[in-house]
């Protein structure tokens, strides 16, 4: 059973917050402490932290971090919005995360204004970073336990990149389903993709499913085709970083062959996100931005040329997966599916309906 | 143009072998100097030397470098066949090497058998060794002038792992075909899958096209799908290490899952080999044994461990591509072609057949 937290807070306002150091793994398991917002920068910087859900999280403890030692109330607002600012600034693209200050400010905000009680800020901003932690823990616990079933006893899965506990402030998205059917008490195997460039795979998913008593396998990116064709997988499930209104997905590069190779050898590909992952301002996975990231990724190899600099490199970070090669789309609201169509468009709206009416 | 020689022999029987040491590339281009048995037997087993027709050309000079010290015929015959043993242990499961030495093996006895001159025997084992490179070299010509017509101007075309002037004596397999193009005067793009987990199109394929003045990008083998549902590719074209009866093939693992994603892209699927690669004692792909290869080539990355010690690890070296998604044979006799069948069949049979009546 998984026995680690990517991230956690000990103690009260003077406490600390815990991180594993994710750029020592798989090699060491480290965990260091964040005392000060400076800490927080730092972390998510270097990707000592790292994952959407965990970026959020990380700087939301970061907010407190950065206000603590204050003893007034008059410089409260101020110093609040220079945290927001300064944490904002160590991964600029990663929505998350300003997302989880902008929260954080708020409430800073909201509670300043009825109160010259700078400890009772304090109070406030930790019951709130908290909060955004434990809703993240619910998210990953309902998306596993909506999509354990997808797990047969004694199946053979295949994961690529890390959607995993890593990746969040629980059990992660597409790994969720298998530590939920663990909790099942199934017991099965699990394949993962090394996931080049940046391995991913073979250096966090596997750590994490590992360490937590789960059969894992690393295989290069490039043997997932045969190795269908040897073995009847029975599951697919990956993790997306965003999905248009129709159901198409962006995630890690490589996903798409992934969803090519399941159609052909009729393995069933699950995606798992959260409703956030969704942007119903997109018709489709055209309209996904697709960021290129630098050449050293691929050319070089733990400080080793393995492409000479006159070579071209081409390195997407992301791939679109049409729908239409998806069986279902994994949320913490249940599984959604097709109904016959090419496309979600129908599922998609009826949940975002529902949320909306939610709240 | 192509302006290295992966292997030569520089003057007469006193001279030298001159390879490329390929551990070096692509950071240095630098050629060694093979004198002794000794120092062929330690280039093929560096892999300084590799690829199954340049390891065959290394190790028939490496017969004459074994012998050509010796002033009396009296012990020509018995340090031939050492220098056999000794070379053939430098790769066992290299076919080529052992079919290169037997060669050279049955010329030198034959010979020493009409002759007192160890001179001549000498000078016999440089010719026949030559008559293996420049054999060889032919091939690789027929092949890149059979398959050059499917390079279309302008093209966009991808390959896997090398098999290129690299690994062969003269223009390779594959990448032949971009050679053959290229001296047509055809301006075309190549795209080289970096080919994990040894990175020898990243490597050796992207430096041998760029040298040429071909256009290559290298892209990770997972970027593969996500390129041909960007761009139309034209043409693919990969080596093959064995070919059944049926035309089911089994290259460098990966293959087979570029073979899926040319299907559903419709982009023809090419596989470029001489006719020594085929064998006709196996009626289709699911005969040809896969050698698994040891977890490090995985888990660690020029030192640095990514894959933790406890982590099961899969490493085939090669994959089937079952003949289905195979649009053409190119062989140094033309191209195989299915004639509206499932496999190759009836076309390998003839093949098979023409050169047994020529010989």
């Amino acid at each position: 059973m998984r026995d680690f937290k990517t991230i956690r807070w000990e103690g009260d306002v003077d406490g600390q917050c815990v991180i594993i150091d994710q750029t020592k793994l798989p090699e060491d398991f480290i965990e260091i402490n964040l005392n000060t917002a400076k800490d927080a920068w730092q972390a998510i910087k270097v990707l000592a932290v790292r994952g959407a859900p965990a970026i959020g999280v990380a700087a939301a403890y970061g907010m407190l971090l950065g206000v603590r030692k204050l003893k007034e109330i008059s410089s409260f607002i101020a110093e609040l919005n220079k945290t927001k600012d300064y944490l904002d600034s160590s991964r600029p693209t990663a929505v998350n995360l300003s997302w989880a200050t902008t929260e954080m400010l708020k409430i800073g905000e909201a509670v300043a204004q009825t109160t010259q009680d700078v400890d009772l800020c304090h109070k406030t901003l930790l019951e709130k970073a908290r909060e955004i932690q434990s809703d993240d823990e619910r998210r990953c616990v309902a998306i596993g336990q909506h999509g354990a079933d997808l797990v047969p006893e004694n199946g053979l899965c295949l994961t690529h990149c890390n959607a995993g506990a890593l990746a969040t402030a629980g059990a992660g998205t597409a790994l969720s389903v298998f530590y939920a059917a663990q909790e099942q008490g199934k017991s099965f195997k699990v394949y993962a993709d090394e996931t080049r460039p940046l391995l991913q795979g073979g250096r966090l998913t596997a750590w994490e499913l590992n360490k937590s008593g789960i059969d894992v396998t690393v295989i290069c990116d490039s043997m997932a085709g045969f190795l269908m064709s040897q073995k009847k997988l029975d599951l697919i499930v990956v993790g997306s970083d965003r999905i248009a209104a129709n159901g198409d997905i962006a995630n890690k590069i490589g996903t798409y062959s992934v969803a090519v190779l399941a159609k052909e050898h009729n393995v069933p590909f699950y995606v798992a996100a959260p409703f956030s992952t969704f942007d119903m301002s997109l018709e489709n996975g055209s309209q996904i931005p697709i960021e290129e990231r630098m050449r050293e990724e691929i050319s070089t190899s733990n400080g080793k040329i393995t492409v000479g600099k006159e070579v071209n490199v081409w390195n997407p970070a992301f791939d679109v997966t049409p729908a239409v090669y998806i069986e279902g789309i994994i949320t913490e609201e249940g599984i959604l599916r097709k109904n016959g169509h090419e496309d979600f468009v129908v599922s998609i709206k009826k949940l975002s309906e529902k949320l909306k009416n939610d709240t």
